[in-house]
């Protein structure tokens, strides 16, 4: 499969998938696959609930099913919705951003923490941990207690980035994981701010689609 | 770090780094990190025993403090030899191919299986996965019970690859990895004849350090 | 909460909702609360895929939705659809029958076994048992690799229940699930053929919203 | 099997089984098994060591072998005392109030809480539950420090009991089980006061009792 | 404590003490602790049920108390029985010769394996090893299917136990534990035969005794 | 195998060795094998990170295959640096003596502490646990943060001792295990002074050495 590789933000706000396409730019490279970032119309402004991650199950599945040329796609919600639909309804590679992010965190520290971006968040991601069997890595998941549009736009957030971010440190965290799909641009300073690796679960499924691809 | 990804070959059997060019060459973007493949002069000719692993650490320690200008390092061999040392030694992200390897497998499929060379590097392999608190997610390792050097060029190697596989996928495996430096050629063909994804655990390593480095 | 107990088939095969019935008749106290079996109509006829699972999600949160006169609710099938969604949405108990098949099981032997209709459903279950983290009370589940339909209809059923359940007791289970929401009428005759405890999951899912409803 | 259900009370303390008697009187429904309860007279006036629970085995296995009229049996005691031997010794159905009390918990939510009545106990019941491999299940255990008669007669109960409760939910309890056979009568008020679901253990194995001998 | 170590036989089998004074021998060394094995009158013939397990908890227990002049007990039963009640009623360290079996097995091997004398025995001692957690340790248990008595007299108990231990050694075990108080003499030559290390339980447990003792 | 139980002190600190002398004089039995003490001359003054631990491996195996005559080997570095490849390298029993500490703790309770001489030697520790599948009886590891020669000296270790291993037994240890190879000597007054068994980690080694070698 040599097709771009199609990267899903499966709620409608373009503000994230614009995000995206910033946080994947550097991917892009030349005589690679190309990495293409799309809205799902359908989905809800923001997936905040488990009733807004499975809504988007159906119209993921069926966006995916119109876009056989792609050579991988990337579901861009941390809640990783779909991920066994899509899987089942195409045959290309399809990454999750958490449990890419999830998995590639374990290749940088012992155990990991994960930064929510809300409270109500993280029962959910703790059922896919569990359901990955990966809970004995993680040393801890902390909310900023942000909207995803918040996070995306607010002052604040790098601050308590770094303060969430120091206290999964101290609670044995070796490497900390983003838990959203809009804070990327924050990567980078966080890493620097903590002095352990900071993971962007998008970047992180990208990174395994290019693998995918790559491997000829 | 904006330097290359140096993968180093902890063997010092160049037919294996040689292999290993051929299979990252495609990972040598245009825009993007050089894939620089060495060999470890110090190493043994295989890495066959708990020996072999442990006499190229304190080497492979040296080669990469002797390499700062590296963005990251890969340790391209099976056993995953001075994961933690090299870690501790340089600030670089550092993989492991068999870590590597497990990690991409589990973004793949729920169980995956592993081909082994020889039975006596399963329990080798398997303590690194006990180690990555992972087995509950293996569906089984099996071994061709052969050498480095027959697999690298033995005619029969790919059909016994094709058995083995499929005992694994029968066995639960979702997806196999080949759990050697010296198979990728091999990759492609296996998945065709499978019909599971096949991991290259050399080119699942160097993904990630694309990953790492293309973040930003 | 005195309302009624709604068992709802999220499959539309209303063969399916009477065999419910049946199964479910000698639960219909005097005294106690009310069980209710209904079809969901936006259904498919059998839910035989991750794809045909999903699809349900959204019906049967808004079926909910319209009974809030309930006391409690069972989802009768096999994979759990909406599970998480639907606890999300009302405020009554929700059982899955899967979640309370499984962990009645648990109450009557060290080990479980499960007889599934089809291969393609087992990786299915096997995730949701992950997600439960009882992986390791499993001592095996083998598919009968007959349709929803058959089952409830066809005449060799039985002794393939039979063969399948004695091959479960082998491995090591000491009571084996009905993996399936319509084979509750095999369940009495298979218990005595094998002399473990068989647990028809949709029974065990009422019995846990007995309890919820009956503490008072 | 339509006898009735034998609820056991292995300590000699009958104003602990009369407390049984009403939390399980809405159990009692016409045309379903009778709930009978009994109390060990051989038993301590309170089960509180491991001494206590040991000497309590024969004594149970005894009294279910002169009731073979019975239809299933539950030991009433948070320990579990002689749950193997009595399966071993009578053919039916014999359940244990701590496995169903966290069994129908883990129905209720990801994780739960349990409310010991003293810290001495705690490893006890740890013990039970690393044995039903289910820990990784348990938000947190901890006590009221009471003795079993305090907490039957204790006017301050209830505030330590929402104390504790409140405590467990904040270290991630979806739902509370109340780790001892008399604290039944605050089920109802603890769930209010809490807004998650409190399971008493013995309504919950009664439940599962009822689920074994209705099922047909 | 500069007592003896007293050996506990919980059968009221003579000759299987009197093996145990045998197997002991070596370890009672000048200057050490003595090494005492005593029967315990009120016991069973032989151990070979969970009902014969519980029955002697109360008497061992009663027989350590009046043996406060010990230095340390050991419960020469590999179901070990009154473990945790012993240990609550006397000051002493006391070991159970399955847990000591497994620890000490754990420690020559990666993954061990067990011979039982009887398949009825294989799910007592695997509730025991889920309680200590280490059931991912286990390769497998496999059973003679004699009974003690036989097993410590028999003529082709030899050949059965290689028959067996061959097995286990298949099924991946790197060391083997005799799975019952009396096959002590059989250890070398399973040893010899097997190719690796043969854990007698009792002398595993008065070697972790003597450790205790000779600590200081 | 009669020969005398080699432990050796991987660090060159002599002082060390001598305190290991005298921690196990009492195992020393006339009868039975001979305790010999030895430095590893190749090695560092003190064994205080990965790249030390690696740093010993070879030596150490060279040293073990120079004493063929002994009956066993202990590596007396609470890192058990080399384990593997020295049992590689001999035919004999090789005992690392955090897995006997960590094994011998289990005996002793259901969940364990380890004090740790330093911060960065838990995530080590926590890697070879984590390979045992033994992390869920850990209860807590805490650091005194003190090196190896100070705790070897200082005064106020004790006090520091006390301290921690309180804490360690507020978060539900046990028993404690010394996480080094030179505190023996606080061992008889810290267990007193915490009332719950405290163990030496090369006592508990040797311990089980002397048991390989009696069991004849």
């Amino acid at each position: 499969m040599t097709g771009p590789i199609v990267v899903i933000n499966p709620n409608s706000n373009q503000a994230v998938t614009d995000g995206l396409k910033d946080a994947l730019a550097a991917f892009n490279l030349t005589g690679g696959p190309k990495i293409e970032c799309l809205t799902l119309e359908e989905g809800p402004f923001g997936i905040e609930s488990q009733f807004d991650s499975d809504s988007v199950v159906l119209p993921l599945a069926k966006l995916m099913q119109s876009r056989l040329d792609a050579g991988a796609f990337v579901i861009a919600c941390y809640s990783d919705p779909g991920l066994d639909t899509c899987r089942s309804v195409v045959p290309h590679p399809v990454f999750g951003i958490q449990e890419s992010g999830v998995l590639t965190a374990m290749a940088r520290a012992d155990r990991f923490g994960v930064i929510a971006i809300a409270d109500g968040s993280i029962p959910r991601h703790r059922r896919t941990m569990a359901r990955m069997q990966v809970l004995d890595r993680l040393a801890c998941e902390i909310a900023l207690n942000m909207s995803v549009d918040e996070t995306a736009r607010g002052a604040g957030t790098f601050d308590q980035l770094v303060d969430v971010g120091t206290t999964l440190k101290e609670q044995g965290a070796g490497a900390v994981i983003l838990g959203c799909a809009g804070m990327a641009r924050h990567r980078a300073p966080l890493e620097a701010a903590l002095g352990i690796p900071v993971i962007d679960p998008t970047q992180a499924a990208v990174a395994m689609a290019l693998g995918a691809l790559l491997a000829g």
